[in-house]
């Protein structure tokens, strides 16, 4: 037997189990049996808006041969993800600081290595997005967690910040956040931007859910801070996940290194992705469309969990998750969640993928799946709870 | 000024940057006057074969939603790739042991950070692709060099490894090789694969040049070796590399840490590459009427490359790609290249991409491009070198 890496140890992202385990048992179910409700998937059910996918079908029915693009990206998706900044945030980021990425997960290694040494200590608010420290970990990197409550919408404060010692060398932060759903005012990214570019703290502002907020203002921390890194995506707005399609503002400090750094781990992000991406933006119509439903959902379970005994929640400001205290129904959400499953028919992700110990007391309600299944889900978790 | 990571300090993957000479070239030129021979290029021109691409754009116009395939690959995909080492092997490869990744690119650091932890030695032939090394060293990990010549057609021999003291912790081998294009025989691959096991030494085995051979038998790793870790990939054969798509042949002990090591890394490979994949192995007259074209481009070079002034020619096996010892023109393979595309107007890689020091004797050509350039292109040099 050969030895192994200390990677061979990382943990399971446990969504994915979550989600076979789902299939298995709506496959088992008997014909005419009322379905699994899916509240685990992290994706859209939408797919692609169709004016993407017609631009990369346009683009292979004429041939073109799809080669590796620059390692940075297509010029003209740059430029387009550089006009995006200024029309939704009015912020000039020029297209020379925007990379191209293998979704925001291929975004993580190149920020992190380039900013990063092993050793170095990152911190994050808890619960947090469990790549974030895997990929962390699997760097020689170390996460440094900052336990975060409903009190602070379970967001990190400056406060918490300053308490560290030693300082950490970066601060991810993630707003609207998996898998707590809440928001950053742009007051409080504006002072924790300044904060960290004050203390040489690199700043990694996660901002994959942006343009899915349903009240509150989003703001980028490229406008106020110009050592931050920001990571976004075309999976979640622009409904893409599986073509694996994101990308990077960097500082500029950053970008050779970035760019080389991308050279080396991944040649280029997909090509046919980056045309479809390009398209994404003109589909304002379907994508607002996708908001909406979401919106839907959210007002569905808003109103109807409470009274079925999902009565603490994170305050819903944006993504498309519902953070749960189950405290009083559960001290272990992984049980909790498969009997929700086998006995209710209905999926969730329990908290411990999200945040190992205070997780046992958390579900994560994800409302991106179907409208019906958000409109019944109270009722039978209302009847199961014996409510 | 922040810190930043000692991954900022990665080199260029250089080939891109020759690329963007060449390009710049190529657009200064006046018009009529006579193009620029590419040389310098690693990729097929041809792009996907028909199939594949028509596959895609059924998918894609049916309005599947190319979400998040498993992290492992489409199961449809796994299968088709294992019937493929049954077929072209005669080797038994289940499809669990299959991981489809985001192309070779994002094989390697799976099966790195798997197989190996930081400080590790890992041995390689020089010259060498270069984001072996570079991927390496970002992860904290060690190449180990071992520097090859013709007299063993550019290959480690197991006379090599027996020598290390210690034994590396890893070996990287490919055959057909980038950039000397040369190979292993079937009895050389089975003894490195044996001695490997034998001695604890992880073996990964980059086969992404499987197809592309001109008389030598190919063999993989997987049929001689348990433990072996086997790289491959869709984008020289297959000719689809910006489609980033590949895939891992992996040892019993590595499946469960490769599989939550690719959920956190990359969580899925893109879906439609996916689709587009399984259907390119039928594509199978297109895809030897293109390798038909690179063995004409071959002969023309292997003809009339030797009068022109490059008559030491590593053995040219396999891949797209003759490693031309130029020691007798030039001991500055940089200058040498920049001057032969300002002056000829033939564009080539310089060997130092690819081995720092003795590169500088060295020049990679690829003839993966127009059969029309590989016949002007001795022609041309010819001229330039004044024979």
């Amino acid at each position: 037997m050969l030895k192994t890496g200390r990677g061979a140890n990382a943990p399971a992202f446990l969504v994915m189990d979550v989600i076979a385990a789902a299939n298995a048992a709506a496959a088992a179910l008997p014909a005419g049996s009322p379905g699994i409700l899916r509240m685990e998937v992290g994706q859209p059910s939408t797919g692609a808006p169709r004016g993407a996918a017609e631009a990369a079908i346009r683009a292979l029915q004429a041939g073109a041969p799809m080669g590796y693009t620059e390692a940075l990206g297509l010029a003209s998706l740059r430029s387009r993800i550089s006009r995006h900044y200024a029309e939704k945030y009015g912020a000039d980021i020029p297209a020379r600081r925007i990379a191209v990425t293998v979704g925001a997960s291929g975004a993580f290694p190149l920020a992190f290595l380039a900013a990063f040494d092993p050793g170095d200590r990152i911190a994050m608010a808890a619960p947090f997005y469990p790549p974030y420290a895997n990929i962390l970990t699997g760097l020689g990197m170390h996460p440094v967690l900052l336990p975060c409550d409903a009190s602070t919408r379970f967001q990190p404060t400056l406060a918490m910040l300053e308490r560290l010692d030693p300082l950490p060398d970066g601060l991810i932060i993630a707003s609207p956040c998996n898998p707590a759903g809440t928001m950053l005012s742009p007051e409080e990214l504006a002072a924790i931007a300044a904060w960290c570019h004050a203390n040489g703290v690199r700043l990694i502002s996660d901002e994959i859910y942006h343009g899915l907020s349903y009240g509150m203002a989003e703001s980028t921390a490229a406008a106020f801070s110009d050592s931050a890194v920001v990571v976004n995506s075309f999976s979640k707005y622009f409904s893409m996940t599986g073509w694996r399609i994101g990308w990077l503002v960097l500082p500029e400090d950053l970008l050779r290194p970035v760019e080389c750094l991308a050279q080396n781990l991944f040649i280029s992000a997909p090509h046919v992705a980056q045309v479809a991406a390009e398209a994404a933006f003109d589909c304002t119509d379907e994508l607002e469309a996708n908001k909406a439903a979401y919106a839907r959902n959210r007002d569905l379970l808003l109103a109807g969990l409470p009274a079925a005994g999902l009565d603490r929640l994170a305050a819903a400001d944006g993504a498309f998750y519902l953070w749960a205290d189950v405290s009083a129904l559960t001290n272990d959400s992984v049980d909790f969640a498969a009997r929700m499953l086998a006995e209710a028919g209905i999926a969730a992700t329990p908290g411990v993928d999200f945040d190992r110990e205070r997780g046992r007391r958390f579900l994560r309600l994800s409302y991106c799946g179907a409208e019906a299944s958000m409109a019944e889900a109270p009722d039978r978790l209302r009847r199961w709870l014996g409510r």
